[in-house]
């Protein structure tokens, strides 16, 4: 696995991307928004990582409840994997409590799951199809 | 710039590494513990980024505190720059507040500083020098 990307959580996607693009040296590569989750998001890409930025489109969407109850900030971390199906097997076998059952398409266009942050120390960890 | 690492706060290092080696495939390439800042750490890489795995000494810590107020989970974003001293330049210039106001060695053994994280967006952010 590698580190795929880190999710970070904005009120406002404009600022953000150019406070990441002047500041940092990052490539903004797409942006995207997911109406079903309620939000969206622009990939910053930095090295062989991206940073994911992410904003509500709706208060009662799962970013804007985290807005609110946390702040802006670090959100989730995502691992690619070679095979998510086997990546969620090994991760139910360990013990992990998965929140999505089945792989579902991420806003990269590749398969994506979490894993609650409850079995992995506090951080929302997210496997990517490679 | 390129993502370097991402800084996790735990409460034990142990069962952590176990957790990244054995589920995600991550190498454990060093440990080291600091003192002063009263943090013991461990580093794992993932492709071409890090997990920094950091656990308090002492209570009185900023690990141990972050621990007390938030919980276990990502602490802070890390960035590699060829040029630190030009990194923290651009950064004050820009308007954001340095934490660190002069570069100072890191567990890494090379030159760190941490920029506030009210200044990106709630994201406790450091330059690595390279």
């Amino acid at each position: 696995m590698r580190l795929h990307h880190v999710g970070v959580a904005v009120a406002d996607l404009e600022p953000a991307i150019k406070l990441y693009t002047s500041l940092f040296g990052a490539d903004l590569t797409h942006r995207a928004s997911n109406e079903t989750d309620g939000l969206e998001a622009a990939f910053l890409q930095l090295g062989d990582a991206e940073i994911e930025l992410l904003a509500p489109l709706r208060e009662d969407s799962a970013v804007g409840k985290f807005l609110a109850q946390r702040g802006p900030g670090m959100h989730h971390v995502a691992y690619a994997v070679a095979d998510i199906h086997q990546a969620m097997a090994n991760a139910r076998a360990a013990g992990l409590e998965l929140i999505d059952a089945e792989p579902r398409m991420g806003m990269h266009g590749t398969l994506i799951a979490f894993v609650h942050p409850r079995s992995v120390g506090g951080v929302l960890t997210e496997f990517v199809e490679a």
